[in-house]
């Protein structure tokens, strides 16, 4: 029915994280119909992203820079650095706007079922930065998952003889969560970690 | 903390519709991630769709051509025209594939409060198509909102005295829909209409 134009153009939107069939001929429509105001900018924006953002060959995070602003940041402490799974981490650390350190980008977790070992995460890079530098505490802010709890014990194992402190995040009750619709699991793991009141 | 390159992405997809803040990281992640295998081939359909389809000048669907192909389609049945709110009706009808006529995109619907007027519609060239062509029927396929249906009795008004037969879509039951979680007035019309099985 329509022109293979906008075919294509629903196609490939529609494949995005998100979005399906609906939603993308909805975005689509949108973009058709507000040229000047939406869909030029939007290319615009990602012509110049496509071209400019690189990986940080340090930490692995995405910038314009390499290394990145981060990484370069004389304000950040050199003396800590947190270990995230993936760049969506990070940012979701930054938004916390609390740890001041420098950052490793592991690019996934070690998983036997989707056959990630060691050799396809920044693992090696991650012990040279730390044998290399001033680094003295390492915190590893994995995910929660049996995967991560996996990757957190094998950084361990490997960092602990390095001379560096190595700290996870805590776990417990989320902030406004209710225990009547925990998981036993958070429930558990919050009790045995009680503190006094 | 992100490069403006990588903030200006964000923003930009946040605003399309259906997304929001996090789906907008999301997608830009994944695209920055996936630059050879999904963001480039993207820019290029976007960039191909934004300057290649244009709005038909009969009809108002969008096309790459102008008048567009289904306006002259020679299977198309040019007695019948089926007039829409917006080109997404236009494909929605399109995916029934039922009806065989011709289009006509009004580009909205009669609205007091949003101020639209009939002058903001394409109801001056709707009117001049029915008087040039060969059009017997016109099939008003709003939406069964107020202001729908005050766009279709305006237009029966205008339509009827020229002698073609105007119908609309008929209310009911939805197919596979449960009377216990319909509304009132969805209800009333499905009783009212009710026929000999």
């Amino acid at each position: 029915m329509n022109s293979p134009e906008i075919q294509l153009l629903i196609q490939h939107l529609s494949k995005l994280p998100g979005l399906g069939p609906r939603s993308g001929r909805r975005v689509a429509l949108h973009l058709l119909k507000k040229r000047e105001k939406i869909f030029r900018p939007l290319i615009q924006v990602m012509l110049d992203a496509e071209q400019k953002v690189k990986t940080c060959q340090v930490c692995f995070a995405l910038d314009a820079t390499d290394p990145c602003s981060l990484c370069t940041d004389p304000k950040r402490d050199p003396q800590q650095l947190c270990v995230v799974q993936d760049v969506a981490d990070l940012w979701a650390m930054e938004r916390v706007n609390t740890f001041k350190g420098l950052y490793h980008v592991l690019g996934g977790v070690l998983s036997a079922i989707d056959g990630v070992g060691p050799q396809q995460l920044a693992i090696q890079s991650l012990i040279e930065r730390v044998a290399k530098s001033q680094i003295t505490e390492v915190i590893l802010a994995l995910n929660a998952t049996v995967d991560g709890q996996t990757t957190i014990h094998y950084l361990t194992e490997l960092l602990r003889p390095m001379g560096v402190t190595v700290t996870t995040l805590a776990h417990g009750v989320p902030i406004g969560g209710e225990l009547d619709y925990l998981d036993e699991g958070t429930l558990f793991t919050a009790f045995q970690g009680r503190r006094s009141a």
